[in-house]
């Protein structure tokens, strides 16, 4: 990658997808120079606008994504998807739901439309999004739209990449999406409630608000209820006004900066824990035979680790 | 800690439900000297059975757990269950359900129950798990009941914690469902349909067993399909019957073995993480300042943990 490394970003920052899809890859992989290609585009980068858009599965998230990304290519506005699959740590789920739809906009150079899911055992899908995000803004798109299934931490890492999260629910998911409510609350700066015109939708926005009653956000921002029914369109205009409204709302009082401060502080967290265990892992040795000691509980792991971490 | 610590682990492997509960505290706080009594009790682990309990929201995995925790509670022996809630990293919703079920075992010193939450950003539930799970082995439970929302990473690192895991599924949950099951059918050694008397139930059976024809698994174990309707026990029996034959499984040609020595890899690997990022925060510095330079495009991330890692 480094001989051709500012030819390369000369080309991704003029948009050519090829450039793009060859620079993410190179990414994820971790091919030689990945880190100086993401250092060099650093300073081109915070033009996008990052939205996130997460719901549990079957929430509809792909088709409401797919229409709001029409909608803003009407509007002419660039937009690129990012769709996260961690329901699929082995087999890679992400890959049908991708051929579908990249052959919908395959004409379209306005929308790009890349896939991943969980790679390797390392947990690093969430640092993966966030770098392949960093080469999407500096390719000079307007709209980055992060989409992803709403459950466990990975996800919630993810949610901090984007400027607005978009939390999709729908009617009639049983008892335990009360429980996830409860914990997507403080994530969602607009709510959907997306197949609208099923039984059930009412109940929904009822037990937000209610939810939306007992805690008031720090920042005074009261998250707007969508209802949308994605499949033939509907509320999707509207939804597009609640993000401008929202993106209005970060524009005041230096909030946008803030928030940006505060991702950060967390996604320096993550990376130097990637980074540092890249440099234990030079000190792990023969993992198999400790693991096997410690399987027959000749040794126990947490003294193993002790050691390990106190080398230089 | 220290001072009691040794009066502390006696009455952990008496078992002590409330010097279980303080050492359980004690680790999921990292009180001083929780690493201690991790090592003390090592030694004294790997008698109980653990298994898994993973499938969506609605799946009625906590109503199954129940069932089968009485079922072995009728054959004598003792059970902890610990519940894992990562869908709601913020407000911990874990514990609505943890209190209705208390109530109903309060009585039975047998069943031990423990709701565990996401904790912190450091994304370290699946290490608390772990430890959690190792003080429930050192107080001589025969069987261990981890349940989860069987999606993402943090999930599928609490599954590698399990001797024996159980996928359980629903019909009627919609196109997505699909692809969770294409990721799960990996770590799945039992498969539950559960609310079987729903329609379409002997549609999953088919789409499970033309899963399972496409990819064999290397240990030569075909995953039993056991359907249940866990709010009446209808199938719970047969679910313990088909634990019991994989159990089986598991005793010949030194297998349980093996898979704790993989099992112990990952999780050697995550521990070090961990370890190596408190070893780094020291040079972290003021990460608020960091990350306002990189908030503002003054500096990149990237280089700024190059950095901070090349410290000794």
């Amino acid at each position: 990658m480094d001989a051709n490394h500012s030819a390369l970003i000369s080309a991704i920052r003029s948009g050519d997808t090829r450039s793009l899809a060859r620079a993410i890859s190179g990414v994820e992989n971790r091919s030689p120079g990945w880190s100086d290609l993401l250092k060099a585009v650093f300073p081109y980068t915070g033009k996008a606008r990052v939205i996130g858009m997460t719901g549990a599965p079957g929430a509809g998230k792909s088709t409401l994504v797919d229409q709001l990304a029409r909608l803003y290519r009407k509007q002419d506005r660039t937009v690129a998807i990012v769709a996260v699959d961690p329901t699929s740590p082995y087999t890679g789920g992400a890959i049908l739901g991708d051929r579908i739809r990249m052959q919908d906009h395959f004409s379209d150079a306005g929308i790009y439309i890349r896939s991943m899911a969980t790679r390797g055992s390392l947990g690093g899908l969430a640092r993966t999004t966030a770098d392949v995000t960093t080469l999407l803004d500096a390719s000079g798109r307007d709209l980055i739209l992060i989409e992803t299934v709403g459950v466990g931490q990975d996800e919630v890492d993810i949610v901090r990449l984007a400027d607005i999260t978009v939390v999709i629910l729908v009617p009639g998911m049983g008892d335990d999406v009360q429980t996830i409510k409860a914990g997507i609350m403080e994530i969602a700066d607009i709510f959907v409630i997306n197949k609208s015109d099923r039984e059930g939708a009412e109940r929904v926005e009822r037990e937000i608000r209610a939810l939306q009653a007992l805690a008031t956000r720090q920042d005074g921002w009261t998250p707007p209820i969508v209802k949308t029914v994605a499949s033939d369109g509907t509320g999707v205009a509207e939804l597009a006004h609640a993000i401008a409204g929202y993106e209005e709302f970060l524009q005041k009082e230096n909030r946008a900066l803030r928030k940006s401060v505060e991702n950060w502080q967390e996604r320096l967290v993550q990376m130097l824990r990637d980074a540092m265990l890249e440099k234990a892992r030079v000190h792990l040795g023969d993992i198999n035979a400790l693991a096997a000691e410690i399987a027959e509980h000749k040794r126990d792991p947490y003294t193993v680790v002790e050691e390990i971490a106190k080398l230089p």
